[in-house]
């Protein structure tokens, strides 16, 4: 047999998405593929979604519980949204559709570490798995399944679900076959043995996903393009950021606290991340490598350029032109990429011992150093914690960076006491914004808030934090981390009842 | 020779405590042994703090950095404290007079995971460790050193320090001999190996501390009791509190979510811990094991009944009389109790490996599953967070307990909102008062918080939490973590000015 799908138990039973997504039940748990963007399936959840939406007007009411690797696409999460045919959803999202139900009331869901997922998955903790739905680029002649652009949490999805609908995507690229590390090694306590990584490059399992052919109940064949968005070049701020950011490196390993090759980088997906890439790539830094989530364009360069010697990773996260020159060169790239499982990429004992320097956006940090990575005014969730808690925890240097401020100024990013907590103050290293480089290190609450605020803070809102700062001082219940209870989330107050933080 | 200093080389520096003393300099950074009250410097520190009142007498400033392993005694943290003899105080304390001071903001403390104190102080983030002051049971005759009563960062301050000064105290018991496993193959990364432990016996260094003779400027006789607290057989709330934790874990065997010995008991200090391992020695479960911070009198008990295979820790917390006990016949436990550093009593990656259950005692949770550990209104630090970050981010089940009121019920530990985070969301569990257990596994925020508020809270405070849940449905910014950001404060805020939570 040729094309994608070599073996004939397998081929035997393509179906269309449609008929595949009859097969899925009212009800049921449901674990997607897709991780930022890469590897969801791409025709059975937009299929189901018009299933429920004909449902709902036959007034038979249909949700599924929708788990996943991380965010997906508006062809995913947004179409299972819009119609609210999801009942609770975890452990990441970053969907507007979706997004707004959350925050309206009308879809429930739970943030979750994202190494956290598979051990809870098989502790049973959501119930049971009744159906995966997995997009893999390729069935081998013996079976075997290639993954494809993401492994998120296919693995455990493939092992646990009852049943599982495969889609065969075209459009990803062949030569992604033999990039993929699947570690079968994972037990729940008290079986579990070392996780035998001691370096980024280290492949520890087998290139492919395993599945009985007889779970498989539908195998669907598409051609669509992962949800890659177009790349905008970093602005002023997060050049700035970068630059801070870049110095701290610098400095670090001037003073002997850093290898000159520096430690596995991990890096959040977004615009300070790649320009803090794209920085590394003119900076004085040779043979670096990542152990991190997401491949994104900034260290596709990093390879490219020979700075980077390898990353290892668990999805890809491109812009269409990057994605172009992957696909036409995969190859090439092929001994410099690990794609793992996310309970591999992001398990604490691999990040503790590689000693991760972590980088992660956030949405605010108080003048204590807690950061909020997930709550907009302490009640609207944006998109969920991720990995970062994997990172942060378990970092060499934990760094979180930001604009200091949002909302064209009505929004500080750093705030007397942050409005809903994701990383507590012992997990922050260093808080960075364009303004400066706030290392927190080894010091004491009120020596870290003299800290972020002289060089993190946002010139008209720094005279501000300083007033509460010291009022704090004199008024406070305790002064070891001293607080005007009456007037530290008043920001946030304000800003939901006038649109600003601004006095 | 006999007696407990059995090298010629160490015996000839046996000076007097207040010699030993004269040595450390105003300015130094000095490490000390100690965690829980056992096996800290029982002499030294006291001369030192009549150095340091006489220098202040005399106009001459005089305060050290104190590292520790965690808390110690009066002897040490409250003389130290008394005459305002510290600068920075790390990485945990429970002393009233060291507490006072620094509420009131006259000394600076830092609060850290204690699995990243080894790690931090090998980075230098703290400066150089001019001096260690470390309490041992005994030398032998080629000069190793025998550990006491706890194990701590003593590993870590003799390495790192350039002068160590050491307590050898004949109270210990000398049948202590061989129950520490002191591991040396941890590193900074990129040499960073796995920890070989799979299970909590498991031994993988040696029974002895080393230390160049050359490093040593002092050797001080002491003999002296630890801080052994007496023990208070648990109250009715306690016991209320653990019924739900026993309950709990029985329905978790009974689903064949846990096996039938449970996995690793990690269990916090106090009264409460205690009575949920009185109620393990009554209850169903046999060939349990602990991996976990401090052995306490119930897990003594719980050894000698048999039902507690062995335990794993890092410092002893005994009652007197279970001292005299343990002393008396030492050799009987020591096949049941392995002692080691505390960057491997905690570190995250046996603690994921092993599964622990962890039990922590809290001082509040919000109805959004939300763990304060540490501070008082906000502001007010209680101790530290400990070690219950390293267990809780990691265990297989995360604990937190309290009784739902203090202070006769003007407080209530169930709250709108935690005025201080040390344990998100995603890491807490489940939550138990001596009114209920929360099992808060999978569920969306608002689902916990209707659990929280109706199995948890004081019946005189579950109306008003009721009222500010529903009303937060209504007038909340978003939806998925319902606030109402003028009030979420507003229960601390009115104790902090009237006393009293209650309206």
């Amino acid at each position: 047999m040729t094309g994608r799908i070599r073996n004939r138990q397998f081929a035997s039973k393509i179906v269309s998405a449609e008929e595949a997504a009859e097969m899925i039940e009212p009800g049921e748990n449901v674990g997607m593929s897709g991780f930022t963007g890469a590897g969801y399936p791409k025709e059975v959840p937009g299929a189901l979604a018009k299933r429920v939406a004909t449902s709902h007007e036959q007034g038979r009411p249909m949700k599924v519980g929708l788990w996943t690797g991380a965010s997906t696409a508006p062809e995913l999460d947004g179409a299972l949204a819009e119609v609210e045919g999801i009942y609770l959803r975890l452990p990441y999202q970053s969907d507007p559709v979706s997004r707004a139900k959350i925050n309206a009331g009308r879809l429930d869901y739970t943030d979750i570490h994202l190494s956290h997922v598979a051990q809870r998955v098989w502790q049973g903790i959501y119930g049971e798995l009744d159906l995966a739905v997995v997009e893999v680029s390729g069935i081998t002649s013996d079976g075997h399944l290639i993954p494809s652009s993401s492994v998120g949490n296919n693995k455990t999805w493939l092992e646990q679900a009852d049943r599982v609908i495969l889609e065969v995507n075209s459009w990803q690229s062949e030569h992604l076959d033999g990039m993929h590390d699947i570690y079968y090694g994972t037990a729940l306590p008290p079986h579990r043995k070392p996780i035998p990584i001691t370096h980024p490059a280290d492949r520890i399992g087998v290139p492919h996903l395993e599945c009985p052919a007889e779970k498989v109940i539908a195998v669907v064949e598409t051609e669509s393009p992962d949800r890659n968005a177009a790349f905008t070049p970093p602005d002023r701020t997060s050049e700035q950021i970068a630059g801070h950011v870049l110095g701290f490196l610098e400095s670090e390993v001037r003073n002997g606290r850093l290898p000159r090759e520096l430690l596995p980088l991990q890096s959040g997906v977004g615009n300070v991340a790649n320009a803090v890439l794209a920085g590394l790539g003119a900076g004085p830094f040779d043979g670096l490598t990542a152990y991190t989530e997401v491949i994104q364009d900034g260290m596709l360069q990093l390879i490219e350029s020979g700075k980077l010697q390898m990353a290892s990773a668990t999805a890809f996260s491109l812009s269409p032109t990057a994605v172009d020159r992957f696909n036409r060169d995969t190859a090439a790239y092929r001994d410099k990429i690990v794609l793992r499982p996310q309970e591999i990429s992001n398990h604490p004992e691999v990040v503790r011992r590689l000693g991760c320097l972590a980088m992660n956006g956030i949405v605010e940090a108080d003048i204590y150093g807690n950061i909020n990575s997930t709550h907009l005014m302490g009640s609207r969730v944006q998109n969920g914690i991720g990995g970062s808690g994997d990172f942060a925890r378990n970092a060499y240097v934990s760094i979180f960076v930001t604009p200091s401020q949002a909302k064209n100024g009505d929004v500080s990013a750093i705030v007397p006491m942050v409005s809903h907590v994701d990383h507590t103050e012992h997990d922050v290293d260093v808080v960075v914004t364009e303004q400066g480089l706030a290392d927190l290190r080894g010091l004491s609450p009120k020596k870290r808030a003299e800290r972020i605020i002289d060089r993190c803070a946002h010139p008209d809102f720094r005279p501000l934090l300083h007033d509460y700062f010291q009022r704090a001082q004199h008024s406070s219940f305790g002064l070891h981390t001293p607080h005007l209870l009456d007037e530290s989330l008043s920001w946030h107050h304000r800003f939901v009842q006038h649109g600003s933080m601004r006095g």
